[in-house]
């Protein structure tokens, strides 16, 4: 029977943390953050110890109107190095792309010119040839690479034992469970964590985990998936993030026993920057309609509308839910 | 090695929730609940199958001042009976007793002559002795009896044990897990409930799970707990209770497979009940401080007095918690 890795006293070397703040906290202000938040997060993450920061999205600009997003929509390599500099520092860089709404060959260039150090790509089950093919490309042009597989939770497992199969014959550094609805209990992140553990050990992979907060469980998934293997955490301050949000920066490096890591900084970045995006109307977090398209294992989007809508009648949309499905 | 009780899909007739409310939620208000509403959460509570409702403490007429808190801090029997008539339900009613603020022998009477089923005691562990001095009463009155044991993320394991073997040779019937301070993670509720539940087996009790929601685990521990044999579940509406607040009902009615529970009347009730108070200034739920008292283990009266002051220093209050301990 597999065991749990270390204990809650100890660390383990092999987890790292990845800020995802800009990439899926854009999703709530449609990526509107100002310089002086993206270089204060920057600095709040060198100082919080963090591995990874995400700088957003490697997003078309054929498929999506770059006046209508915020810079981290895109990742235009100088607006990057307008934030970060040359980023002479342990802390690694990383973008996301998504498979069908990236141009790649034209937007990603040699790590030799860029700052990004890792592209994710991020794909549902049935797009994993097509993730392959943007990892092949972006492992050749000298990235790390990871991918991030939305929606695990609506796949079934021989699926999810081929697309393993197929990624561990890529050069992939890094494979994601990606709880997209935040639908999963606790128990069935521990199996799909050995699952995609399994896989992992046999070929050379590193596990990850991406945590929705619907049920209140993104941090209970997230340090779930951690004691069982899982190596690279995701989070955002605050649990910023699209509809009930991500694992929040504080739980986790509050939980994490390495003392490289400091929960002082993210402290003040949430006073400093993160209570003023709230204040002027960004939302995001738990409420009561994110609970339910969680618990009907459904895209948050009818929440999301519900919400924004000023709704506040959770029966009817329990109703409604239930009759879509 | 032992093993979770059940799976996802099943349901364990033994789990049975209890609706907590009137008496965590009361801390929140100083239990200042109208009639109307305390009549609207019964009625909700039997259209939602829940086994048990808490109608309040059996607090002390003379330590507290009867003009400063609501009816449901004495639960006088005259006034719970006003809300619940004779409460001829399959639905039990409950009352919590603290030890040293309870004058038990003065206002619990015979179970004969009131609509109360069940008198939960809360101690400390240190206070076992006096509690199972009510305990003993208690059930001599004619009461099914519980017994919270608060505060147990400080105890030592050797004092657990020491306290179980005390309680089941007590006429004690169900024996609580309290996670007063919200900091237990779930590997840990997992390997209490264990010795909690092995205690359970020894002496027929069985084994109940309150939990807080500091660092957003509460229904996460609560459904560790529960896979693990725990059968009774504390639950408040909106997840209303002292601080960070309790595991919500709409979370584990939401969860638990049971076809007699009923989510909908819950959702319902919040939207008609729960989003009223909060407009009226009344506060609950997971916030910054509360992480931090939950993580260092220690009661959430700072945070408390931290949010009454409309203080979102974070940091400072962090600094000022590690120098306290």
């Amino acid at each position: 029977m597999e065991k749990r890795k270390g204990s809650l006293l100890s660390f383990r070397p092999d987890i790292k943390v990845l800020d995802a703040t800009l990439r899926d906290g854009g999703l709530c202000n449609n990526f509107a953050f100002s310089d002086e938040f993206a270089r204060a997060l920057y600095a709040m993450n060198l100082a919080a110890g963090v591995d990874y920061m995400e700088m957003g999205y490697k997003a078309s600009r054929d498929l999506f109107d770059p006046a209508k997003f915020g810079k981290y929509k895109f990742c235009n390599e100088k607006d990057i190095q307008n934030i970060v500099g040359e980023n002479k520092t342990a802390m690694k860089l990383s973008v996301m792309a998504d498979v069908g709404r990236t141009d790649f060959r034209r937007d990603i260039g040699k790590k030799a010119d860029s700052v990004i150090d890792m592209v994710r790509v991020a794909c549902y089950i049935y797009e994993i040839p097509a993730a392959i093919e943007m990892i092949e490309y972006c492992h050749k042009m000298g990235y790390e690479t990871c991918v991030n597989v939305m929606a695990v939770s609506k796949a079934k497992d021989e699926d999810i034992d081929d697309a393993l199969n197929m990624l561990g014959q890529s050069p992939v550094d890094v494979i994601y469970m990606v709880d997209s609805y935040g639908s999963l209990y606790p128990e069935q992140v521990a199996e799909l964590t050995k699952r995609y553990l399994a896989a992992g050990e046999k070929w050379g992979k590193s596990i990850g985990m991406h945590a929705h907060n619907n049920q209140q469980l993104a941090f209970g998934n997230t340090i779930e998936a951690a004691s069982w293997g899982a190596s690279l955490l995701d989070m955002t301050v605050n649990g910023m993030g699209r509809g009930a949000g991500n694992c929040a920066s504080e739980l986790l490096l509050g939980f994490l026993k390495n003392p490289k890591y400091r929960l002082a900084p993210v402290l003040r970045f949430v006073t400093d920057y993160m209570l003023p995006l709230r204040e002027q109307g960004v939302r995001w977090g738990y409420d009561v309609p994110y609970l339910l398209t969680g618990r009907m294992n459904s895209h948050p989007s009818s929440a999301i509308a519900f919400l924004r809508e000023g709704r506040t009648d959770y029966e009817n949309f329990y109703n409604e839910l239930c009759e879509k499905d």
